[in-house]
């Protein structure tokens, strides 16, 4: 792909990013408006708007794969696991609308969307391994439990639009209850 | 309303709840046919498929409300939250299954609907109340954030289809965090 046609891909992904992030209802020409960009040029990269969503999808997975991957090098990692868990909980509200847009599109999540689903939950794994072995987090939460105390989190956040005030002390409840010595 | 046409109404839903809580996109016929009425005894009972679904979601909050309006007066109070949190989540799948048909049916949650949604809100207040008050919850944790994490901790069982022993750790961890003596 040549320079100037791999940054109009990327300007449409971000601004697509952005557009369906907000609203699942948008369309493909809202994208175009605010990439600065054609629609046709937008075909041209993508060909159907679930294409477009699929790649969007994928990118926001990629995303928080790779910011994982960067905390998983971090000096202190009780904060870098919590900070993760905060991050993913926080961004979950556009990531929805996103994966809503593809729904209402007529998609689920294709193969690469599923592929960096599966190295967000590996790379979320790691944090959690490196929480537990420094003694940040309790040693008897397995990964499946915790991973889905995430997404409930995620969802929980999202469903009912919590204030972000609302939102962190949640949090600190599933922090308090992920912290070692709280066994029952 | 006649005792005949009052045990039909009940028949009806009752088919109802178990077809669409199984799979949202049911139809009405199938419900029919569970209820061992005819479709046209459902029409008249229902004139459309979103006043049936409404109906059934709504005797779902109103049963949950009513069961958290029993245990208000428990002995253990708080035995009587955490029984209802875990009965709330274990019945999420089915519940979030009705929700998921109405919205595919074009409408959202009605008056009624509305009206028993704030009716169960309000009993787990009172459940929550009285578990602190006991000394079985933590006291610094307020509706508004131990609600989020019951819909969350419902919607992360559902989103993700967990095994029931997942379940129970997730919420294991979940009521560790609402114990009293572990703020940070």
């Amino acid at each position: 792909m040549r320079a100037d046609a791999r940054d109009n891909r990327l300007r449409i992904l971000t601004a697509a990013e952005e557009v369906f992030g907000a609203s699942p209802a948008a369309s493909t020409e809202d994208v175009a408006k605010l990439a600065g960009v054609g629609i046709a040029t937008v075909f041209r990269h993508f060909p159907t708007k679930v294409e477009l969503l699929e790649a969007v999808y994928t990118l926001r997975l990629e995303r928080l794969r790779d910011r994982a991957a960067e905390l998983a090098v971090a000096a202190d990692p009780g904060e870098a696991f919590f900070e993760f868990f905060g991050q993913v909980v926080a961004e979950a509200g556009s990531k929805l609308a996103i994966a809503e847009a593809l729904t209402a599109a007529g998609s689920v999540a294709g193969e690469d969307a599923r592929r960096a689903g599966a190295g967000l939950r590996q790379a979320f794994g790691e944090l959690l391994d490196r929480a537990q072995q420094s003694g940040a987090v309790r040693v008897d939460a397995a990964l499946p439990e915790v991973y889905a105390l995430l997404i409930g989190a995620s969802r929980g956040a999202t469903a009912t639009a919590l204030e972000p005030e609302v939102r962190n002390r949640m949090l600190a409840l599933v922090y308090d209850g992920l912290r070692p010595g709280r066994s029952s």
